[in-house]
């Protein structure tokens, strides 16, 4: 058991050294898209070798087949949880150039309005910025305490951006090695500037393509129009029925898993006051599409979707062609909650177009990725301690979000590791993250680097 | 008025010859569409005003901005009808040469099975093998009686097979020189080869290109999936609206001024034998996809469409993006029958879309012309006559059919000269026109000449 105050007060004391510590690994263009940029990756991984060894952590470089990973452990008093914190070195590449105001790998804090300042640059946001107010808390931890409250495993990764190729083979490897009671994700956000964030849920996704075959060639529409199949037509129709008016998908079993959200989180919800114009608006819409009767959040955030995400056939160039189409394809994706199935809802899926399509036609279907919802339950009791914690910190309390889209390292922590995650992030929605000129905000730096002090005490505890 | 039978014996007697000035005409490589050939172009106009000249017509090469016009006039016996004889004389490009069994510029008479022999080369069939049957009947009656049966004006074009992009103006600018009783064109086909045909009708067509706009930008379907507008969605929920489960088109007033076929040339159509099975197997396919009820010859010939030629939106690359579009698009088209007014099915198409688009998303429509249907009233005169003199010359009566398509220049001959046409040729469907190793029937050169001769006698009394 060690007291927390001195340590906010070393963070605080040590803001200008963290920010110099940042800046350094910046500068480091880690792009782990881009092949000609593998050493300066190799380079981040060893820079934070380096830096987490000096906290006093055992820590190496580890290679992979692709961009190396950064494990590192340390030891906590007996009786404390141990925890996996998860973040990734590398970064999204800079193009267009000549869209930022300043070099993107070379850090500025600037004064954006009065008392407000940002760090700008190529992975202030994403993820550097995020993964070193992590560090920074151990290392005051470290500095003023010599020990840390609990034990920690710390994974980096060097491929997030390009798809993470080598991270389901290498927690699988090293499973013994990373399993943790559970993992600290920070790759996430706040609600706003005021208002932390703990993400308690994300969607599981389905993808399915689909082609509909019909002619064993295209036929000119003069000729064969009105006695032919139009595999258009034939997906159009198939496609309009996924959805009923209600905005309901109408594949039979579809909503089986679905759980009705906690009234308590809906009341939470609510009080975050975003209303649909609000949301739909910033985007140039304001009806909300989904099912009738419930908020936006709600919709994104705990109801499962059937979205259209591609479309083509027959004749798409300038001009006219008077053509009928052999096939015409579309891209389908399922966002599921709770405890949809994936294999289930894609076999309904599949059923539901068969039986639609005409006897002398045909369908093929390719499955692109298939992931369960993740939703922590919302009595856990590290959750608890973590939004105090946060709430402690802020202006707000914490609010306990989801989020629509998936976050893959949750699910695969799950899978290989059996280990739940708590994603817990300081960016903002307006951080320009993968676009020219990002920024992190410098309370979102300082003050994450107090949360975390704040939430590894909680935990301790 | 003369006697047929001579004529008729004249073309027997000169069946040699005439297939030697096809031949020379058939090696004149007269390809439109390439500007290395427009030479070629000229001089196969050339040719045929020679050969006219001959004949005994006043003949003359035409400059338009493109390849010329060929136009010749002949005097007919006072009180006998004043026709105009339509064909082009530009062909299309050979490539692929390799595929060719033959030079496609050196005419051969091939015996392709007992009794049977074809006329090999590149326009052999399309068009001047077609366009010379009826300069052949000319010559014949000629030679014969020293007179033609009526008054003749002869229209051949260089660029039907490139669009006809001075047809109008010259038809427009000539109108008064080329205005006759009705147009003979030649460039279609017979039912099978034994049953000569007459078309009646056309079908008409409206292009329209639709364009349904959502969201102001692409949105990642995590975040925003079962709240914002998805533009495919609403797009397939439009077309589906088109058809009904009979196939019926829905738009308000889309049949107005369809009419019903009558009996008698339902029987016709029916007496021809042509199963839906045969026709749609032949392409892979074996349902009738229209209006349930009718034959497919009905449907195809008779009966308005709405087809869906092409689509396109969203993320339509390999593998997977779980992206919403801001917009999708899609190209249709309507096949007109009868009285159908393109300007009102425009109309009605658009207000249809509109009623189905919500109201913070929104519609463009991009037209893509537009024309009436060409309906020949079944009890013409001219129309009898000429379904008589062809039954006398082949084994089976003549059918009057008609086509799905469009045939522009009988749209044209309508709206610039105000006059209706009878479309009759010797083509056969396997005549691969626009393909390597095109051929002509040599049956249907020599009974197309007799044909010729027998109508014009026909028309003339």
């Amino acid at each position: 058991m060690t007291s927390l105050a001195p340590v906010l007060d070393a963070l605080d004391a040590g803001l200008d050294a963290s920010l110099t510590r940042l800046a350094d690994l910046v500068r480091i263009p880690s792009i782990s898209t881009d092949p000609a940029y593998a050493a300066e990756c190799r380079r981040a991984a060893e820079w934070l070798v380096a830096d987490l060894k000096e906290i006093g952590f055992e820590a190496s470089v580890r290679d992979t087949t692709g961009h190396p990973m950064v494990v590192a452990h340390h030891e906590g008093p007996a009786g404390t949880p141990h925890v996996l914190f998860y973040g990734h070195y590398d970064v999204q590449p800079v193009d267009p150039l000549n869209m930022w105001h300043d070099d993107p790998f070379d850090m500025k804090v600037k004064e954006v309005a009065p008392g407000r300042k940002v760090l700008t640059g190529r992975g202030t946001a994403d993820d550097k910025g995020q993964l070193m107010t992590f560090v920074e808390a151990c290392r005051a931890y470290k500095k003023v305490h010599g020990a840390l409250p609990c034990r920690i495993t710390i994974l980096f990764e060097g491929e997030e951006e390009s798809g993470s190729p080598s991270l389901k083979p290498f927690l699988e490897a090293h499973a013994k090695e990373l399993k943790a009671d559970f993992a600290l994700v920070c790759d996430t956000g706040m609600w706003d500037r005021d208002t932390p964030a703990i993400s308690t849920a994300l969607r599981g996704l389905v993808g399915e393509e689909i082609t509909v075959k019909a002619a064993d060639r295209d036929l000119h529409s003069g000729a064969y129009g009105g006695a032919a199949a139009n595999p258009i037509r034939i997906l159009a129709k198939v496609l309009a029925a996924v959805h009923d008016d209600n905005g309901r998908v109408t594949i039979p079993g579809f909503y089986d898993g679905v759980e009705e959200t906690p009234s308590q989180i809906l009341k939470q919800w609510e009080s975050l006051g975003l209303t649909a114009e609000e949301f739909l608006g910033e985007i140039g819409l304001s009806i909300p599409s989904g099912e009738k009767g419930r908020s936006v959040l709600e919709l994104i955030w705990a109801r499962p979707t059937a979205e259209f995400n591609g479309i083509i056939g027959g004749y798409t160039g300038k001009g006219f062609k008077t053509v009928i189409a052999a096939e015409a394809s579309a891209k389908v994706s399922f966002r599921l909650v709770h405890k949809q199935d994936p294999d289930k809802i894609r076999d309904a899926f599949r059923a539901f177009v068969r039986e639609r399509i005409p006897a002398d036609c045909s369908v093929e279907f390719h499955g692109h990725g298939g992931s369960p919802a993740i939703q922590l339950s919302y009595d856990s009791p590290f959750l608890s301690k973590a939004k105090n914690a946060l709430s402690d910190e802020w202006p707000k309390p914490a609010v306990m979000i989801a989020m629509g889209g998936s976050i893959p390292i949750v699910g695969d922590f799950q899978t290989y590791l059996g280990m739940e995650s708590l994603l817990v992030g300081y960016g903002l929605d307006d951080d320009r993250i993968h676009s020219p000129n990002e920024k992190y905000e410098l309370s979102s730096f300082h003050k994450g680097q107090r949360s975390w002090a704040r939430i590894l005490d909680a935990l301790a505890k």
